[in-house]
């Protein structure tokens, strides 16, 4: 059976800009959850200025008491070589670069043109591999950008190849804004496949329109065999219009397992790291199959009455 | 560019099972709305025992008051003949028929085997072809049973080319209880496909486990170009187990659009109709792509502050 690795991105993505301050305690209650329900690869933190990101701000002490390291990838976000000397004093082993694929939104997120990003990202990733951590590129906006539209495949490309001469062992495609459907899916990676394998890849949809299984599905066509993923649906960018956030965890372990692929992830388990995470964030999370996980936790078979189906 | 017709259902399928009875003023608005938005092909009601689904107790004067007759095709559902009879009474020009793929799902549903099932179909069929309308049939539970388990391909197969020996038109693929996905769609359109052109079939997905778009998809990739769908989500089978129900009809336009098909239908007036559906059924119904149809309807752009996405 064909092998799929979850990122699960929960502990940073997902709570970052969560409105109330989360216990680092609670945190790592989540995370050892998350290795309990079979987790191997998690977004445990970021070292962004804490003034920007307070959510963030206990950077250094999360890695201190995260859980299972000897089996589970951590990865954490770095923004810079600052960002980056404080995870390497951290102890961390992975480190992942984002760079949005259009000037105006590295001008609106960092204040950066994209110019200077790539600048920042290269020297980044360069420094972290001179120092022997793995270093993973993001992508951002490889789809659609709010402020300038449509993203063509040819730039996505480009940018993957400066990350990953570089020394990126990984570039991860994310559709910042939930604007990908299988069509685009397909043809970005008909030119990032000219010149990369798809091992090289990991993809992070959002769920905004739906769509996001739709573009895991089409992405596993062209041979990628990593997502990110946040339990429960947490977080994603609740500043982009309508966006409702990145893809349930609990929704993607469900639609890979029942299309066939081993992710290691128990679905039960995981749904008891759900429950965690409301209870920590006091918000009801949960993704789009929960009304169906839930009723078959309860039922396992209950008759229809007469008449009931008389279509599909 | 491709054109999908999309068949609306929740006149029929949709309301059949809401508890309170919707006058048939308040259909024959809601039926308006929908041939106003664009949709031009319907299921308007069905010619059953008006004591078994007291909802389409009114089957004959809808009938009388549909708008746009020339320009819809309109079905209803039969049972048998009977059914037709009454069907052809009332004007109807194509008629549906149901078929579980599973002898315990026609038990369940309408008390009688697949075998007698199988016949009743096949009977009703001719004798509606025999009086120049159009019948299509529905195989539901197509690829799991509630009782029975998984459905074999070939099971599928034979019963769509019985029907079609017999007269009918087209084969509806059903999946009642939201079970399918990609991978199962692929392999019973490869078996389909042995025997019959695309052109033959429909699918009928429910949105159950949130795969419907996904096996959309990949029928789409089969040659299908015809889907059912439901305005705002309305109904399916309240009694399957964690059964969310139908496809959203502005889920699917939504979809279908962003992909590149033409589908005749405005997303804009849709929105419309699915208020009108709330009102007359006191639910509040809408797809899962509805947050992300409302945000934008109210805001063009907006900019993301610092710090928003730092990565995907």
């Amino acid at each position: 059976m064909q092998q799929v690795t979850i990122n699960e991105v929960g502990l940073r993505d997902g709570l970052q800009m969560h409105r109330t301050l989360v216990p680092v305690e609670d945190k790592l209650r989540l995370a050892g959850s998350l290795v309990e329900a079979g987790l191997r690869a998690m977004e445990a933190t970021s070292f962004v200025s804490p003034k920007a990101v307070p959510q963030m701000a206990d950077a250094a002490e999360l890695m201190a008491g995260l859980p299972g390291t000897e089996d589970v990838e951590y990865s954490v976000l770095v923004p810079n070589q600052k960002g980056l000397a404080r995870a390497v004093a951290a102890g961390a082993q992975a480190v992942n670069l984002v760079l949005s694929a259009t000037d105006t939104m590295n001008e609106k997120n960092i204040g950066m043109s994209l110019s200077k990003t790539r600048e920042t990202c290269v020297a980044t990733v360069r420094e972290a591999r001179a120092k022997g951590l793995q270093a993973n590129a993001y992508i951002a906006v490889a789809f659609d950008c709010p402020y300038e539209g449509r993203v063509e495949p040819q730039v996505v490309a480009e940018l993957a190849d400066e990350m990953l001469e570089a020394g990126a062992g990984r570039v991860i495609i994310a559709d910042t804004i939930g604007a990908a459907d299988p069509v685009r899916v397909r043809s970005l990676f008909k030119v990032l496949l000219n010149r990369n394998a798809p091992e090289i890849f990991a993809c992070h949809f959002h769920d905004t329109r739906a769509f996001a299984l739709c573009n895991v599905w089409e992405s596993l066509q062209a041979g990628v065999t990593r997502f990110d993923s946040s339990v429960g649906g947490l977080g994603g960018c609740p500043f982009s219009p309508g966006a409702s956030g990145n893809l349930a965890t609990e929704d993607l372990v469900l639609f890979l397992h029942q299309c066939g692929y081993e992710t290691g992830v128990s679905l039960e388990s995981l749904l008891k790291s759900v429950e965690l995470a409301k209870e920590i964030t006091g918000r009801d999370l949960g993704g789009r199959s929960m009304a169906y996980l839930n009723a078959n936790r309860a039922v396992k078979t209950r008759p229809a009455p007469n008449g009931c189906d008389d279509t599909g």
